[in-house]
């Protein structure tokens, strides 16, 4: 495997709606927190009352920080939970519909407000997930 | 599991490819219906000959309709299936690519003509999400 | 399972990151090849420091090939691996969103320069998935 990718086992696999008004990234983080989830891929259908959301600059190797106070459906959703600082920590990325079908998309941050998300989190065991600086990228990386 | 979130097992799982020119949605919930699969996560990899979407109006509590007569590669998709109505129900959300890389995106409709559409639908048991209306936000939740 | 679908079994799952600067698409097939995956379903978690992709042309049934110098955050990525000519072929769609939160997006070409790919594969077993020639849309597929 010399990409670097390790074989990791099926866990348990949870599914549910988040309450509105909760904050989307925190909620999920919470949950795997009390339910001891350490690694997992997770999936959001839903839509939010307000999109936070990053650019990564790979050359100043900094975020760029963006929101978008309108309402937004969630039209794509990638992410993970890893351990981050000795908790768990999501990583994730999505693009938010307007109105007219247009969107704005990049690094999912905290301040996305939850109107709907309906989320499985699929955990994954048998791995160690554990995000530490990346010198080349600046990141916090496996 | 104070969110919401429920325990699910692992079912069955379902892969192949759409006829072209059948109706995306519904095509997924006759499938499921016909194979007595209640509660899913699914994705899909494809391309439309005709998009259908819709946003929800947060303030309004309604769907605006919208729709694409292009054709349309599929970019983004996140969606599930549970019981609505006594029936097998797809909630998905979708981005749409066009020929200059831009895209619409929004709540899937039916509506959607498959050109390709590559389906996984990967059941989970042990758990009944069942869709009930809402009240605050209008919507049939679990 | 009258749509074409059949049912798969859950075969390993493989979790990790692609070094920096690889081929998104290259190194995800590599990987296959080398530990023997034949079936998958594929999610991204990442960055690219290029971008390439393209649009089908339904009605001149050729590809439309385009590329983006930029860095971009994958915000949508939907993508699974079968069997082309003999080896693992992944078939992608994904969303690259810019420095402003806007985006493009497409089928996935080779020509990404993985920036962050934390990837996962999830391998399905027990189904042959073997594209071939389709006259109807002049794609390969199962």
């Amino acid at each position: 495997m010399s990409t670097g990718l390790q074989e990791a086992q099926a866990g348990r696999t949870f599914i549910g709606r988040l309450p509105t008004d909760t904050d989307l990234v925190e909620e999920i983080e919470r949950f795997c927190a009390e339910n001891g989830v350490q690694a997992a891929w997770v999936s959001v259908v839903g839509a939010v009352r307000r999109a936070a959301y990053a650019y990564y600059n790979q050359t100043m190797l900094q975020y760029k920080e963006m929101a978008s106070p309108r309402h937004h459906e969630i039209t794509g959703f990638v992410g993970n939970v890893s351990i981050r600082d000795g908790r768990p920590f999501l990583h994730a990325h999505a693009t938010f519909a307007d109105i007219n079908g247009e969107s704005v998309a990049g690094h999912l941050l905290k301040g996305c407000v939850v109107w709907v998300a309906e989320v499985e989190i699929r955990e994954l065991s048998g791995v160690e997930l554990v995000r530490q600086h990346d010198e080349l990228t600046g990141l916090a990386l496996w």
